[in-house]
């Protein structure tokens, strides 16, 4: 199924090709996605603000997308807003790791979509380095059974 | 001065080439970058919300950069953190426009930045399409003076 993802991401989102974004992981509390500093880079050595952001974006779009492939749901799902802290300078490759909701969020989650055809979710990604969390992120996503309510891909 | 801004962001951050980023206009009171919908599109058409971003901050970044020239002062500019809401799918190219602060306000930038070595600065970026707001970007941005307050770079 992860491998499904990357070629959906890559497929769907061309440019995420060129920002050598990677599914890493996907374990019982989170999805981990990867992206190399080399082709991120800003002049300084560190990673490009707007491609922590892509990859941090795609972790939140990625773990819904496996969540409504386990629950055999087809669902389009968009960004509606985030907010991103930059606590300290990226330097190496980054991992962006989406956190699971609760097991009562999700349940919730999964209630609203199919009573109302629309849900939201916010989700929480963090990109840490040497142990230390470089970037906070949080993003409100909207899945939805129908064209109508879409709002934004991502 | 436009187009060694242009020449600074392909050549610091090289991934915004791949994005096709470039210097739309700096008027008396917004800077507007442009990006092109196919180089930033998804599979329904609109612009993905990673590339919405990384113009979205970068239009704020470059507002700075020529402030700060025209105020003849070299300092380098991070962004610490943001919040953005997609309000539209984008359909076309995208333009990005950042407004100045008010006079009293970047006064106030440059005495700090004076006096402290380092000062923030908030920034209102806006996408429009078909005259209705697309997206709404906002950005809170560090100007220093030294390397040791560096957060991130854009």
């Amino acid at each position: 199924m992860l491998e499904e993802l990357e070629r959906t991401l890559h497929e769907d989102i061309p440019i995420t090709t060129q920002l050598g974004i990677t599914v890493l992981r996907y374990e019982a509390d989170a999805l981990a996605l990867k992206a190399p500093l080399d082709a991120n880079i800003n002049h300084k050595g560190t990673a490009f603000a707007g491609s922590i952001y892509a990859v941090a974006t795609l972790a939140g779009w990625g773990l819904i997308w496996l969540l409504l492939k386990e629950a055999e749901i087809a669902a389009r799902i968009v960004i509606q807003e985030s907010s991103i802290r930059y606590r300290l300078p990226i330097t190496r490759d980054m991992v962006a790791t989406c956190t699971k909701p609760s097991p009562a969020r999700l349940e919730q989650f999964f209630v609203m979509l199919r009573r109302k055809g629309i849900a939201r979710l916010e989700l929480q990604t963090q990109i840490k380095e040497g142990g230390q969390t470089a970037v906070e992120f949080n993003g409100r996503y909207v899945a939805s059974l129908h064209k109508e309510h879409v709002y934004q891909e991502p």
